[in-house]
């Protein structure tokens, strides 16, 4: 744990237990729920400076600071949220929670059914980015937070988008960074494949797989590849491996690895499979692939009339995923139904990944918009 | 087998022998190699009106016709082969052959091994789209010809760069279609996830699945999926399928197929493995993989100096597996190497898979092409 100033320094993993059972959008009850949430900063005495950070498809509760001493490995937004920071701890109470379905500590699919005391596996129930939001509201509403920012980047702009509508009163401002108001064909496409991949693998057994000597690893191993070429751009991939080999300056002329970028994926894939659930990367995708406002609400427009928040997207040139055209269509339909927002795309080689990374843009991009909301207050 | 005036009718796939081993670029030797191969026209007297047709990465013989008279699927190219087509056989000898490595007839991982009498499998060499030409200029020899045209799409187009290299003193004129120099590390990743999940299957078994009960189908679909992802474009596919819901109105909430684009890609994959070893998409993506003329010869423009052809590369708009950019490299450089070049990029809709379909305007340039050819001749 290198020591900074702006750093939130260590950070714990708490949980928060929700013990009725909450009505699904697919109809079905469920519960109990475990939320795995951290907070950095003070909740001021009016409650209304709450900032909800929303993760994205593998993400965690984890969003900032070191978990101990010895931690190499920063939260997940660690640059943008701290003292000082874009999402200023000085100032706000950063909330962050891990997704419903998720696999990092939220209740999901890896979790005992308290009816079987067994893993749920695939008996856990198909959710949606609005039923995630809805555990998150409970969260929020037990630490006591009356107004709130919602952000998140990719799947967590989604569920920013999300809030806003299903919780018109308590959002004052939304930041949505790299992300859509609905995947297009494509996307669905990329995410079918990686379900595939996991679908097939010889230990998925169901999604019994559960201690098991074998796990379904190179089904999401596979997966995880698929998604890291998605994450980049054509022209950051070649900037960053070209055609180099991996180990010698000629082809191995076998089927090992002779390519620097072969070699990246596998490594993405191998270590994905330590800290991930293929089930829960079912779920997620399949919740990612559903959002779809406005088929949702009739439209676009009709989904943010009933928001009261104001808004800033951003996205970025090199996002191939989530593309420009995506933001611009949410930003369209704001300002068709007469709300306050302001739009950035940032020039970025990083493709989708750029919203992990361009944290120096960013910072004074919500920076300011956040000074704005806070005149206005 | 509809009738139309301008269709080559009824074809057959034949088959050419090379008894004597050749010399491999891994510095291997190898053979016998079995060639199948099918002509269309017939060849002149001055044994130079020959044009050879190079098939993509899943391509075969059969570039134009019906096998009989029940035969419902055209050859691969059948838009543009014919009296009067792009590929005129009423002026042309029209030649098209399988790769070596393939699956449909010439000799590759699936051909009895003479030394063993089992299947190759993966003692079958790693081959380079050098060594595919190697075989085809065998087989143009065997059949008499002095001087060639070239014509490939997507990996075709490879191996017709390759021949008018190798190949100088009878290779008159290039048609290069969405093709390339040599991939970026972006094509070089998608067919990694490929090869990997066929490698993954369970019933890869090392390569020795022939005659095997299972056989690795679904390691063979998904890099089928994986492959017509990036065959067509974003805005094809979504034009094609949108969000649109395969059975319903409605999610199913569970893990079976939900939208249009899912079917899609699992027909795909499942007719695929149908016609398709699982090792010859090992072999041949490797070869795509390894060639890169800049990598072997110095410069783009040092190899393009070897070439005695006239060249007319094709891209389209929408192309982004081989985009338009690595079109113009080629162009660039074949300047830069004083060569008569022609580029066109047509603005298409189909992405990659537009050299397969956008065959109207290809007709017309090809022809143009071709026409001038002639005038010199």
């Amino acid at each position: 744990m290198p020591k900074t100033s702006n750093s939130v320094g260590l950070t714990q993993t708490k949980y928060f237990n929700i013990e009725d059972k909450i009505l699904l959008e697919s109809g079905k009850e469920f519960g109990p729920i475990q939320v795995a949430y951290e907070t950095y900063g003070t909740l001021n005495d009016d409650k209304d400076n709450a900032i909800l950070l929303l993760h994205a498809l593998t993400g965690d509760a984890h969003a900032a600071g070191y978990h101990d001493e010895n931690d190499k490995k920063r939260g997940w937004w660690d640059d943008m949220v701290g003292p000082g920071k874009a999402f200023d701890t000085d100032k706000y109470f950063v909330i962050s929670s891990n997704m419903l379905g998720g696999c990092s500590g939220t209740t999901g699919p890896c979790s005992i059914n308290p009816e079987t005391q067994k893993p749920y596996a695939l008996d856990f129930p198909v959710i949606t980015i609005e039923d995630a939001v809805k555990v998150q509201k409970k969260l929020v509403e037990f630490l006591g937070v009356k107004k709130l920012i919602v952000a998140g980047g990719s799947m967590g702009g989604m569920q920013a988008l999300e809030w806003s509508i299903t919780n018109a009163d308590m959002v004052d401002s939304v930041i949505i960074i790299a992300s859509t108001s609905r995947l297009n064909a494509q996307g669905i496409a990329f995410n079918a494949v990686g379900r595939n991949a996991i679908l097939s693998d010889p230990y998925f057994n169901n999604g019994n797989y559960y201690g098991e000597e074998k796990q379904p690893e190179k089904g999401l191993a596979i997966a995880r590849m698929v998604g890291h070429i998605t994450y980049l751009c054509e022209e950051a991939m070649h900037k960053k491996f070209g055609r180099r080999f991996q180990y010698s300056d000629k082809p191995n002329f076998d089927f090992n690895i002779d390519f620097q970028v072969e070699s990246y994926l596998e490594h993405q894939g191998k270590t994905f499979v330590d800290r991930f659930d293929a089930n829960s990367y079912l779920y997620i995708t399949k919740a990612v692939d559903y959002f779809d406002l406005a088929q949702k609400h009739g439209s676009l427009k009709a989904a943010f009339e009933k928001t009261n928040s104001r808004f800033l997207v951003m996205s970025f040139t090199s996002d191939w995923l989530f593309p420009t055209s995506q933001s611009k269509e949410i930003v369209q339909a704001l300002i068709k139904a007469g709300k306050d927002v302001s739009f950035c795309e940032i020039e970025s080689p990083c493709g989708h990944d750029a919203f992990l990374l361009e944290f120096e843009t960013q910072t004074k991009i919500v920076k300011s918009f956040l000074s704005k909301g806070e005149d206005n207050a």
